[in-house]
């Protein structure tokens, strides 16, 4: 964590100083807004976090509810999500607070007397062998929480406006009068405190619509959720038990004579969710499944745990739902052959819906927040065209389609009768197997202008092009400390450009050297994308890897590049230049564990930490090129 | 983290339940408190969060300053200190925002050119090989921040009272009229707000003195501090600063013709904390030498680091002292030969004062503050005797006494001319081979009745009675996830018996299963000293080690004991049987790792984490005399 850097903090350093529109911000809706966030769910909170990193841009996220949300929704925190809260920066906490998932065990009738359950496979959980992070439960609230505090605790200093209602929306065509700046005009109605009634109309710039399932931005721009309603019906239940069920702390899936349950244990230790398999459900039930009682759901769950039972000591939430899959065909308000830029978009559960068991929903919900914010927060600060925004959609539909694919097996496989089940070990091989699915690693973008083609990829072969930034450990040279250099690239709305260093150390002739002599001219990114009067490394975080050991690199002759002084000290930055070299504190090299070339290579990361693209370290000429597609030229800064 | 147990918490579990005094927490200072703190450093704010566990405790802290310290101070956080904040709850925040000491280096003048200083050792740092937490330097206003928060979210939610001011107390004598239950008055005066130079007296059970090397609690019991001033002054001052001298972020020893430094890089990448020797002090000096400007210091740092240089950017904050060596030869009010229990403790600065440089100031005032906290809430509560509060001086001042002698020979080490020394590595052997004391691990406490004595150390050889409980990782049985044994000792208050077993699992006879039933039956001291109509688990958290791997363990078939059911729901707590067998995730075994006997062994360990006893699973009499010695018989719950 790096502070004290515009001189000494005494108070907590993850609350940052407060700039732009954050410094005195209104607590009223203004009546015009860059950027307007409906619903505080999972994703419309993550965009309010990172758009608190734009502090220049008037964001506002407003919110039906009258405040936090309190219970229920989803639970399951899948790797990706935690090095997303790492971004934000609250991984350490939510993790201390959290369920691990070490194992998944496997429950089945008993071939000996299939009226009772026995366990048939204990599986280890993928969670910390397909990231650094682990695999978690925990409430959405929390989640949601932790978010809010990012928001408040950003520059833009952003609080959610709890109690207002979205009503519908206009957008104003492009260069027509009524169009203005602000072309989206959004109706809005008070729905709690004093005002709770009034309405009132604001304009945006752009309208995020993570209003959730029924969402009335989706309606408003005429997109249509496409899919169904399957005739099967699970009820939720969060209770605390006690039991002779020796596996109630941890993750199952649990097949009986008498129904299915997934059994998901929940933080703090005594909590559970059961997801209890409530059978098919009649052609003319009307939704009536919906109205089953706790009292059912609870009998139904004891039927299936038999030889076990549950006597619940509380029930803390619980729901009955229908599986849905659904899929909204595209993102954002523009039509396929429009030139225009989106205005108005769609993430999360506003355009795709799924079954709950796959632990998918706030994760995609948030990726697909993320996608979205940093676009937004380019687009509107002018470092981006506008063009930039039409990768949203382009980016994450696909990816609600692969998942509402993966929901439809997985919930199939889990619905299933004992005696359709050739092999007791399938469901485990299964989940296994697909473990890159619900980690959220198997997202991979194609080739756009913000994501390269795979020319170079074998220059680093474990930094996939289009899929997220793998972190991997190396040795910080200044201190000799141990980091992961992944966790440097925090949600601040930057690039990250990391050269793999050939083999010389600094202060020797290397392609190293020359890159970073051509990335201090005018011809580099750096100087023809950060707007004059910003620090050198405003828009590009550039970091170098060293292939020596840390204490054979004598920071000193690292080029400038790598050591800009930033800020209104002019202070040197320390934490720009990394070294590979195993040591005592790290004993892994990234080069080998990444499959990065000896010879070199420059690794560009997005914002939201996905690779853009792997090019040698002579390929001057297409690193400007790539960047151009996708950042307006400013021609300003130039690094001393 | 358990949480859920009194029923669903929505929010931030870290926030305990108001609970006692806390509920309905006046915000004057009343005029009779059972625990007075004076001073709100370190010892005292440790105090605050671990007496406000105690929420049936009326304690108060008071402080002169108006609010919390912004600035200046002690930095350097041992391992042991940062095992005391794992178990207040702040461990994983602070290491995220403190700065990790992974090296120190020694420089001296370079043989070929004296007048220039060159890099001559580099040392890995002990942190993480003596603890699985690290040597951290983190600003003291931030480990007090935390402090602030745990005690402000224990159940009995105490605040510091800023603004007043101790002025003088009287002890009245036990048994006089004028004692009655709170028997020392203190007076008082409010140095800020409204009622600033007001006067006001209150009635105190017990006072402790954590008011620091100035103290006036010291003064009001005649306690004298012993030593003196040498004759040598130190300016340190924290810098932000652009440098050509490459380990400015690395802890190091710095040794040139024009003198020694100490340099401490800091929290946040930027700032460093400069202990630069400003030589002997004359006779006659008067403390002239605290006069010295910032411009000599930083002129004086310049010429010792010659000929690399530093360009000061903003000093954040510096000072210049003497290093003086004194220690108080009693730490309470109470004469050696009195039977009385004392009624006012000092703690910290108060007690002890030495240099900076050793970086020990602020741990052991911590540990001063643990050792005396617990005992007052013990005692007041009335789980303990009063005879329990005569353990604290005698415990602690040793500790200090041992302090003064290390700090002597480090400080004189670090002060030599480099014609003094003959080997430069030898800094740095001294620096690690005495590694064991700045991490805060040499403390051993003797034998007393809350350390038992020797006897059978060798059942668990490397849990040493009387020093701290060195913790390892064991597989939780209920859900295969690996934790460390020690983290579940939070600061609660509560004692710790774990019950290492014999070789039997679960539900065979076993001497572990023999010591179980003793525990249940009316004769444990479970049943004796835990009050009726509390938890089972409300003075003894009682844990079993199976030595099988997790999946080996039938939780439903450990004793009952280990599985109690407590809280308004009587719900069963899940995380008190462990397995030592190795996993995946748990790669080592305890048994191994700590030398405890396959016969079995019982490990006592104090609210404070220190190991109070190993004893064999036989030796039930052993036991319960044990805790006679230290607590009061309540004859109350029963495991049921
Ligand atoms: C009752 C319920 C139970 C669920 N259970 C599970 C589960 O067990 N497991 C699981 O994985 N997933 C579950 N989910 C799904 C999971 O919560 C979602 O996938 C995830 O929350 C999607 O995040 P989101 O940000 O897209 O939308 P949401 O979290 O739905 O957030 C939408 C927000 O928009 C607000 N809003 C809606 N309309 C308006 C409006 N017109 N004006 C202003 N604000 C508006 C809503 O109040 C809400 O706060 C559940 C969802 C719900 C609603
Ligand atoms: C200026 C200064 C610089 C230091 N620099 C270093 C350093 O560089 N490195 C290092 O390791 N250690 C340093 N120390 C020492 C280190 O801070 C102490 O060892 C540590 O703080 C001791 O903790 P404590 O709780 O015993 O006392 P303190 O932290 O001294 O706390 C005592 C508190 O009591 C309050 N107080 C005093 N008298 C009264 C009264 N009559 N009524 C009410 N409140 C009162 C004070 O305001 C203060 O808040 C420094 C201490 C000081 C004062």
């Amino acid at each position: 964590m790096q502070f004290h850097h515009h001189g000494y903090v005494s108070g907590d350093p993850r609350v940052k100083p407060a700039a732009g529109v954050g410094i005195d911000r209104p607590s009223d809706l203004p009546d015009e807004i860059d950027v307007l966030i409906v619903g505080s769910g999972p994703a419309g909170m993550l965009m309010a976090a990172q758009l608190s990193q734009y502090p220049d841009v008037v964001t506002r996220i407003i919110e039906r509810r009258d405040g936090r949300l309190v219970l229920g929704q989803a639970d399951g925190i899948q790797p990706r999500s935690v090095e997303t809260f790492q971004a934000f920066g609250f991984a350490e906490r939510i993790i201390a607070e959290a369920y691990n998932i070490g194992y998944m065990n496997f429950w089945s009738p008993d071939p000996a007397d299939p009226r009772n359950i026995i366990r048939t496979t204990r599986t280890e959980d993928y969670g910390y062998k397909i990231s650094e992070f682990p695999h978690l439960i925990v409430n959405q609230a929390r989640v949601l929480d932790y978010f809010a505090e990012a928001a408040a605790h950003g520059p833009g200093r952003i609080v959610p406006d709890y109690g207002i209602e979205f009503m519908g929306l206009t957008v104003h065509e492009a260069d027509s009068e009524a169009a203005g700046e602000y072309p989206v005009e959004v109706r809005l109605r008070h729905t709690a405190g004093e005002r709770a009634g009034e309405e009132r109309t604001v304009r945006a710039k752009y309208v995020a619509g993570c209003d959730g399932a029924r969402s009335g931005v989706r309606e408003a721009i005429g997109r249509k959720h496409i899919g169904g309603i399957s005739a099967h019906a699970w009820g939720v239940m969060d209770v605390v038990v006690n039991t002779d069920f020796p596996d109630w702390r941890t993750k199952c899936a649990i097949n009986s004579e008498a129904g299915n349950i997934l059994h998901i244990p929940r933080e703090g230790g005594y909590l559970s969710r059961m997801y209890i398999d409530l059978g098919e459900v009649a052609q003319d039930d009307n939704h009536e499944v919906r109205k089953t009682p706790i009292e059912t759901i609870i009998a139904k769950a004891n039927a299936i745990l038999h030889p076990y039972s549950i006597d619940v000591r509380e029930v803390a939430w619980y729901s009955v739902y229908e599986v849905g899959h659904r899929v909204t065909d595209h993102f954002d308000d523009r039509e396929a052959e429009e030139d225009a830029a989106p205005r108005v978009f769609l993430t999360g559960d506003a355009c795709h819906t799924h079954s709950a068991k796959a632990g998918q929903g706030m994760n995609v919900s948030m990726q697909d927040g993320w996608n979205l914010a940093w676009k937004l927060g380019s687009v509107v600060t002018g470092r981006s065209p506008e063009s930039l925004l039409a990768t949203y959609s382009a980016e994450r539909q696909p990816v609600a389609q692969q998942l509402i694919d993966f929901d439809r097996e997985w919930s199939s496989l889990m619905a299933r009768k004992p005696e359709e089940i050739s092999d007791p070990q399938e469901l485990a091989n299964y989940y296994l197997g697909t473990a890159e699915f619900p980690s959220g690693f198997m997202t991979r973008y194609g080739p756009s202008a913000i994501v390269g083609d795979s020319t170079h990829q074998e220059l680093a072969s474990g930094f996939p092009i289009g899929k997220r930034f793998k972190s991997s450990q190396v040795s910080l040279v200044c201190d000799g400390n141990v980091v992961h250099l992944g966790h440097h690239a925090t949600a601040d709305g930057r690039w990250r450009i990391y050269a793999f260093a050939d083999a010389p150390p600094p202060g020797e002739a290397s392609a190293l050297t020359e890159w970073a002599r051509w990335m201090s001219s005018p011809e580099s990114p750096l100087a023809r994308h950060t707007p004059a009067g910003s620090d050198i490394d405003a828009v590009f975080d550039v970091k170098v890897i060293y292939q020596q050991s840390h204490d054979q690199v004598d920071i000193m002759k690292a080029p400038e590049l790598f050591r800009p002084r930033t800020g209104p000290l002019a202070l040197m930055d320390w934490e720009k230049v990394f070294a590979a070299g195993p040591s005592t504190w790290c004993p892994t090299d990234i080069f080998d564990e990444r499959g990065i070339s000896r010879d070199g290579a420059v690794v560009v990361v997005r914002p939201d930490q996905y690779v853009a693209d792997v090019l040698p370290l002579a390929a001057t000429d297409e690193l400007a090129a790539f960047f151009r597609q996708n950042l307006v030229v400013r021609q300003g800064a130039l690094v001393s």
